[in-house]
């Protein structure tokens, strides 16, 4: 049951980019598992990718053919991550590409391949080359949303949203879909998401607002601080409305839309992760600096005691300062150290405050949604980092569940 | 149900050394929850503790005292761990020691307190004073099993052990008892040793052999990578026997007797790790330094998916592969890169192999216990760390338990 998260009612066709889905039966077969993103001339797209070493061969194809030219379609595939698979996963994800070129007469560098799904298994390439063959056919604007439910793996709900805004009066119109619910931490997660504008963005300014919105968007959650050897984020710019380049006025209204919109879809991955009740923010202040606050963050975050304690509900604190006291923090004075379930101040000063009650935190826990504060008195550094519980139905999912 | 892991049948006394537990109804009534180990006059005594800046009252003034004075007892409680109570648990703490110096006629600073379990929560001191009152009557040279039981917590079986060996024509006794079962990882974790000898060693020397065997046993363990505020493992040398010092032709002998019982005790820890029905080796080698080696072990045994796969007896080795592309390791070519479960080789020269079989892996992975090789192929540093599973048992021990 994802926490607060509904699949989108409505995706926003964007002016340029067309998908088409199929079933290549890699996933359990009537569910789409292909996905084929096609892209008109002129387009710019930009991407930020796993930095785990063995990153899978459609991440190392994607790279290579992102460097060369500018792409032209993005090939994705569920149910198997064609990773931990050799020369021969490399060939795979070749002749992947191969496949869609020929149905969309173009170059095969023209095409990024990305997978998701189970390690070390070959792709199933006697059922996927025929299934890309019939996807130039069906190719629509209003695709968003099947594509969003063709690229799930464990997620529970499909995820997409859309922003607008106003720029030199004409409406840009952004649009992305994202889909990951385990093996989710920084730099990345088991996740994948894919988002176009119709606006006309140099590929530079495009790759620098890629990375300025992702440090605050999926490089800012984790689930269970596994990082997969498979996850990409893409933005496309089709060009098919209003000329941006970072000099225009508007450009940073344009980052923080496109920010906003990133951060909805990595939080909408946590509110779906693998047996999550709860979604928890938090928001560490006061330190040094954001790598600092980014630190203690995620240290109570990957903590599988505050995680089961999350889970009961049960306003474990002592779980919380453990996990602060043991962070990677240079001369932490106990002494500046706050710590507030929402409005609940328990800790002040490194000390308990005499006027907690137990029954205060415990009706902030009860809720499906909360914040933990945790200030540091030592810098202006701030950052928010979003989380999941860890309940019987993560380890269930995941005894189970060969990904 | 703890794994390949029974109550010790007998443990040796050690001369000069005598322990006493009461009940306090700290934890459930009828169970001891109070140790008190007396140590002769002369003895000397070595101490690790927990780097968890919010370290416990307890911890902090042990170190106080173990710095003022050599220390005459050490007095322990479980069921609450004194911990995260500001100056009221630092206050506590000091009239422990102060009415166990009372009941033995000593100085409050040659006591050493410990506290493990809770916390968050003030001891009950209306009832730990006048337990501690009665303890010196009962001082035994034979009761290291029951102090075993009576530091217990959320442990399933006490832990302990013995070791003899022969020293100038002289047996040396070593005993040891420890206690933990989650909030394990190095530096330190939710746990607690003491060990004694008779041998009559320098504080010095003492502390070094200490600090050598800790390297290799307690802070090579790790559960769910939380660090506890109240770990400590101590070391204490009566004296009541033969004269040992580092420059003795025996010291490494008794080194390595000390750190085979210490390592003992650590992986007692991990077999009755808080829903633990696997025990597993990470037999890193090929790595360019220790402290590589350490952070490639420890990544794959903190990765829930690693340990959910573990508890499913899943040989989903692609999620090792994900861990150790992810490990903190700078420049890693997986070219380099070999894994096998025992003596089932699954990948070579980052490679999957062709000759592997799933059965075969599957077999290794439906035993209770097995090692995950991991060459690095990058230099001839190696180590061993120890791990258990993540089963539906460690959330709902974590999601009941308040610790």
């Amino acid at each position: 049951m994802a926490v607060n998260l509904k699949a989108p009612e409505r995706l926003l066709a964007v002016a340029g980019a067309r998908w088409a889905c199929a079933d290549a039966a890699i996933k359990k077969p009537g569910d789409d598992d292909i996905a084929l993103l096609v892209l008109d001339p002129g387009a710019t797209v930009a991407g930020v990718f796993t930095r785990n070493v063995f990153a899978a061969a459609p991440v190392i194809v994607a790279k290579q053919h992102l460097a060369a030219r500018a792409p032209r379609a993005l090939l994705i595939n569920s149910g198997n991550a064609n990773a931990g698979t050799g020369d021969a996963g490399d060939a795979d994800a070749r002749q992947c590409c191969a496949a869609a070129a020929r149905a969309l007469d173009l170059d095969p560098e023209q095409i990024l391949p990305f997978s998701t799904g189970v390690i070390g298994q070959a792709l199933p390439m006697e059922r996927i080359v025929p299934a890309i063959d019939t996807l130039a056919g069906g190719l629509d604007a209003q695709g968003w949303l099947g594509a969003a439910r063709a690229i799930m793996t464990t997620d529970t709900v499909p995820k997409g949203g859309s922003r607008t805004l106003a720029i030199d009066g004409q409406t840009v119109t952004l649009t992305g879909i994202s889909k990951g619910s385990g093996m989710i931490c920084p730099n990345m997660a088991t996740m994948l998401a894919f988002l176009a504008t119709d606006a006309a963005i140099p590929a530079a300014d495009l790759d620098q607002a890629l990375r300025t919105a992702n440090a605050a968007s999926f490089n800012s959650i984790t689930v269970d601080g596994d990082t997969s050897t498979n996850d990409a984020a893409m933005l496309c710019a089709t060009g098919a409305g209003v000329a941006l380049t970072r000099e225009h006025a508007q450009w940073p209204a344009f980052v923080e839309a496109l920010t906003e919109l990133m951060r909805e879809l990595a939080c909408a991955i946590v509110r779906d992760a693998e047996g999550a009740t709860r979604f928890m923010s938090l928001a560490v202040s006061g330190a040094a600096s954001i790598d600092e606050a980014r630190a203690v963050a995620f240290t109570v975050a990957h903590s599988p005691l505050f995680k089961t304690a999350a889970f009961a509900g049960d306003p474990n604190w002592g779980r919380i300062l453990a996990a602060v006291g043991r962070a990677p923090v240079e001369a932490l004075d106990i002494a500046g150290v706050d710590i507030a379930l929402d409005e609940v101040a328990i800790v002040s000063g490194g000390q308990p405050r005499a006027d907690y009650r137990e029954e205060d935190g415990a009706a902030v826990m009860a809720q499906p949604e909360f914040t933990i504060h945790i200030g540091l008195g030592r810098g202006d550094a701030a950052t928010t980092v979003w989380t999941s519980d860890l309940s019987y139905d993560y380890v269930r999912i995941n005894a189970e569940y060969r990904s």
